[in-house]
């Protein structure tokens, strides 16, 4: 198989000098405010004030990235390099000065002198370059900070790009996380036709903070037996302390340079030869030395080689002289002089591999997604809307039609191949299942006779683990394109802290001139809290908004969509938007319809809104009480608690409120989606008591609707961690949320009417009652409850 | 190896008989309302009016029930078993039910016809038997909700159970989790000297809901490498639809006998031979059909063997009669006649191989590890406090000095060996490393010359996985042991989801009669959010305790010391305590010391107090404004302000208070910590306004808050997610948490001081101000900041 000539010694030289210079830049970010070059012997006022940054990581990386540059080069490629040590931010920095990007995308840090000088003084600077790979870095999808997440970004990336390889430097550290170990059977879902390739680069560099990895450690026979498990073809590259840097280059452009035909022929045999089946895909374990080429030892520890040179090999170099000449030395080690001109910049024979133009790691298009993307084809919600006579007549699956929605998309994207929807094996479960008369779902395994709707390109992802699927997504919408996450909304709370990195990518990308928005990261969370009579208590969490919420407003939405029109009307909206998490809770089971299409989109761009047709209230007076609602649930409670107090207290002036986007009860200062003051009273009032039934933690809402004169008189009901194996109204009773209780609640805070009313609040109780004595007996839900006369 | 007999034919009879009766078990719960004995043909009204539960996965893990029954009796072992797939409950009850653990438990549901009934009555039905494992299942430490956590579980369990074989069934589907994918690994850090045995069975059932799992359709030579890349020597049992179930018999029979013999051969060998380095512990993969011995068919579709059986495999039985039939048939295929007497008891073959008393796996004694739970000998923080002449006169690492306490709690549990410290590899970075000096870390990988406190039986788990480290802490704990978790704040969200399960686990488990208090689940979280100068933005946030405060308030506690000796009384409390969550967050880095060892005691038993020693009281009277603070960067905050403020606003009257039970802030009736209405307003007073200087995200406070009239006097400072890599002062004027902001804050508050103290505003105005020409400037805090002069 192998094909390709050996380097030669001057290839060898030239990448060799590529690697020092990279080294010595990423040395120099540490350490250096002045004397960039080392013109002059170096002085402790050259030095850093507060050294830090992650130099154990870098020199692999380096490589990786001198490497890269030699293959992409000789061979045309178009590649991403997902680098997942995102600590090692010197390196990646350091090679995108060198190649010119970094220059080009901030002014004044160029290819000089004055470039280099400013670049060192950024790094890890107060309002400088953060220390970890993030939107500042050019060609990077990648947030440095919580680790686990590169490959599951690399097959994101690759997925409907078939002319990419996606590059992906696997830390041993990271490798020893959950969503990394998960992240390897991802190579079952890719498809050589139509997905580009991800070549996998094991960097075992041996240690982590304070401990050796588990996979530097073990035989290296397991290892072997390990990456072939995961279906891969490894390579293996491997250098010690002593080892000739000539040898280890010479080595690793043999692999990369195999890793690559093998990839080419695995695309040609399934694309031109019509092979079918999963192929064997190439990795690469690259052995290297942590802090190659560091001090080798600091005061009789040994450095290289070893976790000490984690972060900064040589500590206190402004105090100690010895310690000061040492990191000299060090420095003086890659030669500065040799690889940079009079006025610093790289000398040609630095820079003889560098690719050109939109092919050099830091140009990559893909990596700043949002110049790729083209917004959807959307049909607008009315061509998928269910006809609505009156409120509460009829019943759908919200999800379901919303599938309909979906499949749609998936037939007007047949071409493009830029939208997708991941789920944990739930797509069918979620009520989904019509987009499978669109697509099917990607699978590159064995097949059965028996099997539906696997393989053949399609573009549904379904696997076992939210981290996958929401890694995936992650590095499909970065790189441009669009999707939806489908999920239990009891294990969204699996991904929480993914999202918490995402959405920082997001908002630090907004204060990046130079990048374009990307497509949103949407989450569809179904199988909620209130329908999980068939799983019971440890499915019920709808804290997964409670935690998106908490970061920045401009880029977190959450939407509470209560029938099924008005889903269609979020789903149209968030599809479209960009640089924002959305997240949407709509249920699966039949659900009443309660708006028309054009009311529901009407609805929907007000985000809250009178529902006039489910209240009492009087023209031209204030109504006694608001009852708002938010959620499915909730809102066919609060609408059968309104029918009720029509009936049976005609004259108490109800309004009842529904609200969609919850972030309109939030000050306009505080969110982009929040109602002024003004509107806000419009709907709520300037001093009604407002009873509120919330899908979710009844403390949301208290804490987003934080206005002045709100939180004595708003009342809210909502999930509270009371749940069973039950059935469906059973939930709403065990937690306050039951119809009966906000007739009641109404009544408590409806001024004046607690004696007038008092014979309805007392059925009410009742009601429960009889609701408490019927499951005990009957183990199903009352009769009644099922059949309700609705308002309006 | 292989020195067991093989199965004679009377013991594979007995053994199928076990099976025919579990299974029958298994889907009468799912199907039978009555006529559980099938004495007379089915009608409608026996079936049950709501088909809830999940059949798929039952036949597999009634066949390990069965096989472990055989290996236990047969070997007098020790076995906890810990069933991954938790959807299987149906199986799990059904052989506790027929080794009469589950009668023993639960009175009333006994062996004969009625207990019978009742078992099938019960499950699933609302407040009856959850579908998942749980709780109420004896012999069972699986919350089966979210999938992942088995195999880390078992590991926590058999960790210094040297004599225990902790068997974990792992789901295909499961298999696919991040968090299971990280778990396999696990065995680098198992000690075959100190630690029991971890058998994993993975069961390859094909299906996960609706589709093929990975590891199901992988070659058998990828699985086997996989395997033996995980450092496993796999044994396999493979049954397809037609295998004769003796067949399969065998085949089991004889795997667990290798996998045991081998296990024994590998606890000899470490313990009597001094056999050093990482064994290859067995593996058994069964490949079985899903839904194995269930129907065919139904209405021509495959359904054994296929996703069609994962739940309820045939519905809509009570409307069909050719369904109910076809139900009768399936489940007289069974052949109960030959399983039960009479009177419903199970007959004696049936019951030939099941063992005795404690052995059983229903009344494992680790299941209910509260059962062998020892308080630790703690000697009370003041054994470990720093002294403390007067406030802020010195400082110390918080965590360093809790690291001095944790490394005695190790010296004196040296033999018992029952606590352990997880770390995502950052017990040194998190400035614990005094526990090095009485253990090392566990690990069992290569060794070499450099390294540094590894091995030799060491009880602190370090691998660079939360999932893993929470996991492993969970098992340990459910078994009665004692731990503690620390890590990076910014990432402990990672387990969020991990700690929904395990607190609905501790808050079901309260109402189980017959469980045993367990020890906490123990978080330390550190390098927290003030103090990521050095990671930056993506590892900010503090978030988690806003998670876990979700959770109820019966197991979920928060605590944020402000200093070392704090610390020391809150570490020592939480590690008495049982069933509960609690989180204690504490910085790392230098914090002044504010309290002597007794007045920390006092505080910390209050939880919440007043400083009289930080403010401006006038005795007998109201102060103007109260300045609460919790968190130890908020603290110093908060005294800063408050020592600006007594030299240049004497004459007002500040009262400074201190929070480090968060919970102290809730009503007495919501949390039990939370201080009565007459408690909390002598410490913040009536009607004053409240300053609040806190630690993460400030709306936690004003949910937790929520008494009457507070919100409007309440004000409150915290993380508003605006990071940087920048320095620590930064951080806190980035977020107006710092002294400035709280002397304006108090000032804008202070009634009638508005215009006294413009001055002194102005100057904390313009403080502001140096600053961030200061920080542009010179890349350091203000000098200033550093040298404080404090209260007190």
């Amino acid at each position: 198989m192998q094909t390709h000539p050996p380097l030669t010694d001057r290839e060898c030289a030239e990448l060799d000098a590529h690697w020092r210079a990279l080294n010595y830049l990423a040395a120099g970010q540490l350490y250096l405010r002045g004397n960039p070059l080392l013109r002059e012997e170096l002085r402790p006022e050259h030095i850093k004030p507060r050294l830090l940054g992650h130099w154990g990581t870098c020199p692999g990386l380096g490589l990786v990235y001198t490497h890269l540059n030699r293959v992409i080069d000789a061979r045309d490629l178009d590649v991403l390099c997902v680098w997942g040590p995102g600590h090692g931010a010197p390196a990646v920095l350091a090679g995108s000065w060198l190649e010119g990007t970094f220059g080009e995308f901030w002014p004044g840090m160029g290819r000089d002198e004055a470039g280099m000088a400013r670049l060192f003084e950024r790094f890890s600077s107060p309002g400088g370059l953060p220390s970890h790979t993030s939107p500042v870095v050019p060609g990077s999808i990648q947030e440095g900070g919580e680790l686990g997440h590169s490959l599951s970004h690399a097959y994101g990336a690759a997925l409907d790009n078939p002319d990419l390889v996606a590059v992906c430097v696997v830390g041993d550290g990271e490798a020893e996380t959950g969503p990394l170990a998960a992240s390897w059977h991802s190579n079952k879902f890719l498809d050589p036709v139509h997905d580009g390739a991800v070549l996998p680069v094991l960097h075992l560099n041996g240690y982590k903070i304070a401990n050796p990895t588990v996979l530097s450690r073990i035989p290296h026979e397991e290892l072997d037996a390990l990456l072939r498990g995961y279906g891969h073809e490894p390579l293996y590259v491997t250098a010690a302390p002593d080892t000739p840097p000539a040898e280890v280059h010479r080595a690793l452009a043999a692999a990369m340079d195999t890793a690559l035909e093998e990839i080419a022929a695995i695309r040609r045999a399934a694309r031109e030869e019509g092979a079918t089946g999963r192929p064997r895909w190439p990795a690469i374990v690259l052995r290297t030395p942590k802090g190659w080429t560091g001090p080798r030892e600091v005061d009789g520890d040994p450095v290289e080689d070893t976790w000490r040179s984690h972060q900064i090999p040589v500590k206190d170099v402004r105090d100690d002289p010895g310690r000061l000449r040492a990191l000299e030395r060090w420095l003086r080690s890659y030669r500065p002089e040799e690889l940079f001109d009079g006025s610093g910049r790289p000398l040609p024979g630095v820079l003889a591999h560098v690719p050109r133009g939109e092919r050099r790691l830091g140009a990559s298009k893909h990596a700043d997604g949002g110049r790729l993307r083209r917004p959807l084809p959307l049909r607008g919600p009315e061509a998928f809307a269910v006809p609505v006579d009156r409120p509460g007549a009829s019943s759908h699956e919200p999800t379901r039609v919303l599938g309909g929605m979906l499949r749609r998309i998936f037939e007007d994207t047949a071409q493009r191949r830029d939208f997708r929807l991941t789920a944990p094996d739930e797509a069918e479960s979620n009520h989904l299942q019509d987009v499978l008369e669109a697509t099917s779902r990607a699978w590159q395994g064995a097949s059965l006779e028996t099997d539906r709707n696997l393989g053949g390109g399609g573009r549904v992802m379904e696997v076992l683990s939210e981290h996958l699927c929401q890694g995936w997504l992650e590095g499909y919408t970065l790189t441009g394109r669009h999707g939806l996450f489908t999920s239990y909304e009891g294990f969204s709370t699996i991904v929480a802290s993914m999202v918490t990195q995402h959405a920082k990518w997001l908002q630090s990308a907004r204060e990046v001139p130079w990048r374009a928005p990307v497509p949103s990261l949407n989450y569809l969370l179904t199988s909620h809290v209130w329908r999980q009579d068939h799983n019971g208590f440890s499915h019920q969490d709808p804290g997964f908004v409670d935690h998106v919420l908490t970061k920045s407003p401009e880029v977190v939405r959450a939407y509470f969509p209560p029938d099924a029109n008005t889903l269609l009307c979020v789903a149209d909206h968030v599809l479209r938007t960009t640089d924002t998490v959305n997240v949407v809770v709509a249920g699966k089971q039949p659900c009443f319809d309660w708006l028309t299409p054009e009311q529901a989109r009407d609805h929907c761009e007000r985000g809250a809104g009178v529902w006039e047709w489910a209240g009492t209230e009087r023209p031209g007076r204030e109504p006694d009480v608001v009852l708002a609602c938010a959620g499915d649930v909730p809102t066919q409670e609060a609408l059968a608690a309104a029918s009720l107090l029509r009936e049976h207290l005609p004259e108490l002036a109800l309004r009842v409120v529904n609200v969609v986007d919850i972030a309109r009860l939030m000050p306009a200062s505080r969110h982009p989606h929040g109602l002024p003051d003004a509107e806000f009273e419009a709907v709520f009032t300037r001093d009604r008591p407002v009873v509120f039934a919330y899908h979710g933690y009844p403390w949301l809402v208290h804490r987003i609707a934080h206005r002045p004169g709100l939180h004595d008189r708003l009342h809210v009901r909502g999930y509270r961690e009371s749940g069973a194996t039950t059935t469906p109204f059973d939930m709403v009773v065990r937690n306050d949320l039951d119809r009966y209780r906000l007739v009641m609640d109404v009544i408590d805070r409806a001024p004046g009417f607690a004696e007038r009313a008092g014979g309805l609040r007392g059925s009410a109780r009742d009601a429960r009652e009889r609701h408490h004595g019927w499951i005990r007996e009957h183990g199903t839900d009352l009769p009644e409850v099922a059949d309700w006369r609705w308002p309006g």
